[in-house]
């Protein structure tokens, strides 16, 4: 016999709450029992059916029942905040908030509030834990949240709970087939709506995986802790929004800036010391395995190779230059407890003092690397001296990262043993907003690989300014396998939803090790750089591979990485996208469309351009005859178009494909 | 970047063990970078594809790659062993071992062994850790066992990680939509191999459920702790056994002894003190809400109730009658850290001493019972006392209870601070086992209700004599809801092949609480006794219901509880199953067969008989109209006919149907 399953399931509707545009309905329920639970309705139709709430606590009587309304209170919220830096520059914050305020009376009072808040875009609700003596300490061992998707969907999900963390491929699979997902999982329903599972503002608190219970119900999975119960906290917390961005497409679902909305504003004041930008550097040598990370013969990071990146950075108006390898460490087994790197000193052959002031002098700025391999514990006792060393130098931006093996990274424990646990952890949170936060004290940027997940901690915190977190263009030098010819297509209504993505395009030579081609045209890595958003951008491919094709390189020097705007102007989920973009320096627009392994001709109106001006349209496409299965995928005709807001332009994907337009106004 | 990722596939076998009778072959591989992995063919095709093994350690690095192999041995082992109760008497045990003892060289040569046992009738394998000075504790966070199965597959499951425990409903759906399972987890796949994946010998150690990665690729996802990583062990240990029992169809799943085989033989030496039989007692009328368990005019547990019961049981050949509800602690909250249960005081209108005596005086024996509301700290604190008092009054068993609310027992830390955890933690198996083997230090059986799930252990500690760890009948009198039509044949391939089940059968009057009827017939109640083994069952329906129904309760009277043989005659998974057993104490035979909503009419060979013997089959079956949907669901008919082992019965099973008979040797 077990209580819950006994237990009647009446339940009544506490309240409601709508979207601004009455679109969206939010019913709380509470059973008879106490037990809390919600639906949603869009259009009068069912979309998440009833859904469960709660928590199971490892210190105190579960929090999932038992519960009586003490209060209740609906409101509005509008207001329109500009980005320092982003894929647009306002961002309208429109929501009816519904606040019910509960209490456990056979629990001696013990209090919960739950706070939904319902735009026209979608739905975010969090918990929200008041401090109190019956719960001094709150030890979070289970997350009872539910999504029950009522119309039949397609998911399209990457694995969780697993050694890669977020760099598994994107699958699409039945909904019901899915295991256990990361967020953002996206799906589409029967009836073509589209929802993004996501959280926003993951602060001191474990990422939440979603597991598939039965058919279409999916739970909130806690990430585990090396420490204890998933999540611990003493006194007064909130936990992240899980969130529900739903749109009548996959375009819709990109527009959204429902995540941004549920984080908290700017917590640094001005924030001019963030600088948006492209880089190059040496880095793409040693995934070729024409260099190496290591000291010795072919080390990348030399003196004389710096330079040479510097020097052509300068010469074709790249503000960066990153170098890995440069620091003591990269000998021998650099990853998890093996990892011996220090972050302060240089390998003979490297002189970071000389480099960063011969950058300087040439108006271009060293990127800095500090790569923990996961030792965290080892990387927090010297990241202060790292941070030091740069903000010295004149550095101003950080790429981190923590390469591990099997997902786990090395955490510091109080008691001086070894903890290894999940990076998507409490702990894990707590090391990566610190790494940020302590960044900032020294006006760094930083731009973090194998990082937890984005949950749009940069409207608080915009010195976070990019981070990896999925499979980035490595694995096309790698081969392990290489990208799937849809991968950018599935990126951008999945991963790109929660944030940027420093994804390293512009392989003009669309070739990895031993010169095995990758799913792509000339055309469809230039168009990336729109597709694929981040405010620091890697034209990652070598110097050579640049002055070879300097005209398609002509898009990559011209194209900006911060925008005033964003519109998609297509997009189906693993099949195409086209984003246009305007600068925010400028009025200038760029739109970059990439497509599946299918080729397709989109109608392309020029409606986002502002009307009664005249724009000169540079075009990268595809050649009649590119194709990513050939040697054709380096077919890309460059011409120009005379066109205004009124132009409808053809775009001719080919299979693999792309193309990218700058849109300079005359 | 992610280094697991990036690692090379290539792997090599690096030895291989096939079953005695060579058709299941077992290759444990070994890739480039010194990962680990299994498959199993089955008749020269894949049944099981490359799987991987290892651990994820959350104080040391991972115990999954880097593995070279110190030394291989197989060995073969064949004997049989005599059960002191059981569905059969003699076990045959005949597997071939490989033992490989692997090295971890980059970690200053820590070790683990890989034991594979592989039988006729399927695989069993475990991981062995040896004391040794790289490792003196062991904290592991995640098991990465893998079960990927080759051949498109259906799967009957029960979801894990829910409050529920062990008491959802069995499912049906494609293996690729299961989300988290308890085991067993049967599956058919489209070849009709049935594999039941379970383990063995769950001491010490986190139970493990499956989740679905993707496809069919099933993982090992270990029960959390609340005390911190999944497992943590000092010194030398090994897991439980992973086991897939394999067969050619459902009925062979059941004829497997693999589980029991894969325990350690009987530690407790003489357990003639250990009675299989059968009981009535104040139980049902709770259920039904005709009286209660907490004090009060409407008290079950009354002295004058025990002893109606107890003179019923004298009268009708039962051994003994259980009375819930006597001791303190029933009023109120009486569930989880609620509970307040006294273990030796009783309720003033309950005279345990005098009950005790008065059953003795009749030839009966109280069982004892023991209901913790999950409170195992407060259990832990009075468990001695409570079997003391027991044994003292002569009472040889106790059913014991963990009802929770959530699934979350209350566990005693170290620091007396509260921790609640899932009953299926490593916390809740040392627990569970503690409370087996001090019961034997008094001589008692222990039947537990809300259960760690069964893994066999009853071979080693043979007074763990049934356990609940299913939905029970309590379902059909509560209704929430009731048990599906084709619960029971669900159970027998599912959640049987784990062991016995104090299920409760024999609900005459077809009905729970306000008449509500069940999805039974009354043949179908008296075949339970049979299909579903327990050595100690509860003959659940109120005295009334069996002085109304003297013609079937005539059955019940008779059906023993112990064996020396079974026999799996018939069975689909989810559809039918017949049964045919051997009374450990005479020749005579006893049949039950159950089927689903379908009626059936199945062909019963009596080739079990002993030939040349005359026996007197006694039928109790299906009215011609009996139907479990109707009124008629009461029609039974009884009857007599001769038979020998040359006899071919026609089994006619009206929808919602069975039939039992009693083969008497003249």
């Amino acid at each position: 016999m077990m209580l819950g399953v006994y237990a009647s399931a009446a339940a009544e509707v506490l309240a409601t709450v709508s979207s601004p545009n009455r679109a969206i309905n939010v019913a709380v329920q509470l059973a008879d029992d106490g037990r809390l639970a919600y639906e949603i309705q869009r259009n009068g139709k069912p979309l998440i059916a009833t859904s469960r709430l709660g928590f199971l606590l490892a210190n105190a009587p579960q929090m999932d029942n038992g519960f009586t309304l003490a209060s209740q209170a609906v409101s509005e919220h509008d207001d329109t905040w500009e980005q320092p830096w982003g894929e647009r520059r306002y961002v309208r914050n429109h929501y009816k908030e519904l606040r019910l305020e509960l209490v456990q009376k056979a629990l001696d009072n013990r209090r919960m509030a739950l706070v939904f808040r319902v735009f026209d875009d979608g739905v975010g609700f969090r918990y929200e834990f008041p401090e109190q003596a019956q719960l001094p300490e709150t030890r979070i061992s289970d997350e009872l949240t539910e999504f029950v998707v009522a119309p039949p969907a397609y998911a399209w999900w990457q694995q969780a709970g697993e050694q890669a963390a977020l760099e598994y491929a994107i699958k699409k699979s039945p909904l019901s087939e899915v295991g256990m997902a990361n967020t953002p999982l996206t799906i589409r329903t029967k009836d073509g709506t589209h929802i993004a599972f996501h959280e926003a503002a993951l602060v001191d608190y474990a990422s939440m995986w979603l597991r598939k219970v039965e058919g279409q119900k999916l739970r909130a999975h806690l990430t585990p802790s090396a420490f204890g119960p998933a999540v611990q906290r003493r006194g007064a917390f909130t936990t992240p929004w899980r969130t529900m961005q739903i749109a009548d497409n996959a375009a819709g679902l990109y527009m959204s800036d429902l995540v941004l909305n549920l984080n908290e504003p700017n917590k640094l004041g001005d924030v001019t010391w963030v600088h948006p930008s492209k880089f190059v550097g040496v880095w793409w040598e040693m995934h070729l395995e024409k260099s190496t990370w290591g000291s010795g013969a072919r080390h990348g990071a030399t003196t004389a190779n710096a330079k040479r990146y510097i020097d052509f950075a300068a010469q074709n108006g790249f503000r960066g230059v990153l170098v890995e390898g440069w620091n003591l460490g990269w000998d021998g087994n650099w990853s998890g407890s093996g990892s011996a790197f220090s972050f302060t000193e240089a390998y003979p052959d490297f002189d970071l003092a000389g480099v960063s002031a011969y950058a300087q002098q040439k108006g271009v700025r060293l990127i800095g690397h500090h790569e923990t391999g996961g030792n965290i514990a080892r990387y927090e006792e010297q990241m202060d001296a790292g941070y030091q060393l740069y903000a010295k130098l004149g550095v101003d931006s950080i790429k981190s990262g923590y390469v591990t093996d099997a997902g786990a990274a090395l955490f510091p424990g109080a008691d001086g043993a070894v903890h290894f646990g999940y990076t998507d952890s409490q702990e894990g949170s707590r090391h990566y907003l610190k790494a940020v936060t302590e960044a900032a004290r020294y006006k760094l940027a930083i731009d973090t690989h194998e990082p937890i997940k984005d949950t749009g901690l940069r409207r608080t915190y915009p010195n976070w300014i990019s981070r990896e977190g999925a499979r980035g263009m490595e694995y096309n030098a790698w081969g392990s396998p290489i990208n799937s010819v849809d991968h950018e297509v599935n990126l951008v209504f999945t991963r790109m939803l929660s944030g940027p993505m420093d994804y390293t395009p512009g392989i003009l030579s669309l070739e990895g090790v031993k010169g095995r081609p990758i799913n792509s045209t000339q055309a469809k890595q230039l168009a990336s750089f729109v597709v694929i958003y981040s405010p620091v951008v890697m034209a990652a491919d070598l110097i050579e591979n640049y002055e070879k094709y300097p005209g398609p390189f002509k898009f990559i020097k011209d194209v900006p990485t911060d925008w005033s705007d964003t519109r998609v102007l297509h997009g189906e989920l693993g099949e195409y996208a086209t984003i246009a973009r305007k600068d925010r320096r400028s009025d200038d627009w760029y739109v970059g469309s990439v497509t599946d392994g299918n080729a397709r001709v989109l109608s392309l109106p020029l409606t986002f351009l502002d009307p009664g001006k005249r724009y000169v349209a540079e075009i990268y496409r595809d050649g009649d005859h590119a194709d990513y299965r050939t040697i054709r995928r380096f077919d890309i005709v460059i011409e120009k178009k005379n066109v205004t807001s009124k132009t409808v332009l053809q775009l001719k994907l080919a299979p693999g494909g792309g193309q990218a337009i700058r849109f300079t106004s005359q």
